[in-house]
């Protein structure tokens, strides 16, 4: 079968991979984030990413998805509303100078009401779904904007986001938090009870976050305490609104490592079973997943 | 009566008063706040601030109060632990070169269970009990540290600190939400619903935010309305946790001209009555009490 690509070009990162018969030849990681390249500069820097893989006498396919199809991206490939079918999830072709390639951009999906928005992790659920066909439950994909998905057999239904990474982010590192936070570690125990306190009670989730730096000027907290408690209060004020999502669900968490783990600690014992892939595999499967279906 | 000087030197203003008889004779307001300071300048930078009030023959008295007297500040007046009466607040005299004047800096007040802390809200509190002697109810002092503070006849029987203006900062200057909230006005109908819902409902809140950036992406939702709901959304989860200082109390806002309005409208029917002061005078007031005790 002719070699493919497959890429994810996200905010941050960049990856590729030359595919034949549903094995990966040789793959690129690069941290050419969409957030670096100008936007006359796309073709050109994608080019060059990728060009050791080019022929010049046969035009090669390329399945990409990711933020190279927001309205800042290279193309925008709108997106599909929810509920959708992934096997049918549809994509856009640009304008492409170069002709030792063909690229297709695969949409995002989208949810009226509530609105709701998701770019990439679409694919991933396809990816999860090639080798679990039969599957109906939730998935979540903990990161910057951690989403819950309400999926069944290569379907998305429903589906809901959460900007809990990035307000861990900017809590952690734009407020008065950051002189109480100097460490990179989590306590589990003080972690999973801090989710637990904000799942029960999520009106005190405000009241808390000051306190912790209170406790480190007046008792010198320990850090490690106030990082896994915020983590805590943060994840624990998702899930309380995300309950539909897990409570007595079977529930499938992709995301990268350090994530899939910290979830899969504070969901343990709220879920009717618990799985946990890996982001990276997942988007491959998933472009490899799309392929099929074309 | 000698001429004396109050002094509320912020983390990002300096404002000093000259009084006599309790009359303001001159006043200097300037931008040059504790954190543009170096450690070892803030003698030098003060006295430049004050010079024209100095004279060589006589030593002035100053009262002080804010984050000068923090650990970062120019001398640390350690907290007074509540329960406590603010009019026996203690101060602290620093080292001065000068020989022109004589500083005494108020302390601050903490909390030793929830931990909390508060610096130069104290002086506000009492310059407030200045004309309500027999005051019992719920003080709130909104801004990058919203206070909540229960208290009675000069007395600060606890309180509770909410970073409301500080989240408000980060996650509209420093997250996706800064592409939907481009503008400066509330809508006040908007506001005042998003906070009710989250009162209501304060699970909800995470599932919200991100909800705003959806919805300007699918529908071109108005920024103002965003703006409106997430400054709703955080005062909301301010007020659900902060209940008991509201529900029902007589309750007093002291703050700038623009939250004691935004504050006194999301609190309007919810309380037993409602006065709002500005910080600018119950500091100058703050300060005139503290020196009645001394």
């Amino acid at each position: 079968m002719d070699p493919w690509i497959a890429v994810d070009w996200g905010t941050s990162s960049f990856r590729a991979y030359l595919i034949t018969n549903d094995k990966v030849l040789d793959q690129i990681h690069s941290k050419d984030g969409m957030k670096f390249v100008q936007h006359d500069n796309f073709e050109i820097t994608f080019v060059k990413l990728i060009e050791k893989w080019l022929v010049t006498n046969k035009k090669i396919l390329i399945l990409a998805s990711g933020m190279l199809g927001s309205r800042q991206g290279w193309a925008e490939a709108s997106y599909q509303k929810a509920p959708c079918n992934l096997e049918k999830l549809k994509y856009m072709s640009p304008l492409i100078k170069d002709n030792r390639f063909e690229l297709k951009i695969y949409s995002g999906v989208s949810q009226s009401n509530p609105p709701d928005v998701m770019r990439g992790e679409e694919t991933q659920v396809s990816g999860f779904f090639s080798d679990n066909t039969n599957f109906a439950g939730s998935i979540c994909l903990p990161g910057t904007h951690s989403k819950w998905i309400n999926a069944k057999q290569s379907r998305i239904e429903n589906f809901k986001t959460y900007m809990t990474g990035e307000l861990f982010e900017v809590i952690s590192q734009n407020t008065v938090l950051i002189h109480s936070l100097n460490c990179k570690e989590i306590d589990k125990i003080e972690f999973i009870k801090s989710v637990d306190l904000i799942v029960e009670k999520p009106e005190i989730f405000s009241g808390l976050l000051f306190q912790l730096r209170a406790d480190d000027l007046l008792n010198k907290q320990m850090s490690i305490i106030s990082r896994s408690r915020l983590s805590g209060y943060l994840l624990g004020i998702e899930l309380a609104d995300s309950i539909k999502y897990w409570n007595n669900k079977d529930v499938v968490i992709i995301g990268d490592e350090t994530l899939i783990e910290l979830y899969g600690d504070a969901l343990m014992n709220k879920v009717s079973s618990l799985r946990q892939f890996k982001s990276e595999e997942m988007v491959l499967k998933g472009l490899t997943n799309f392929k099929k279906f074309l």
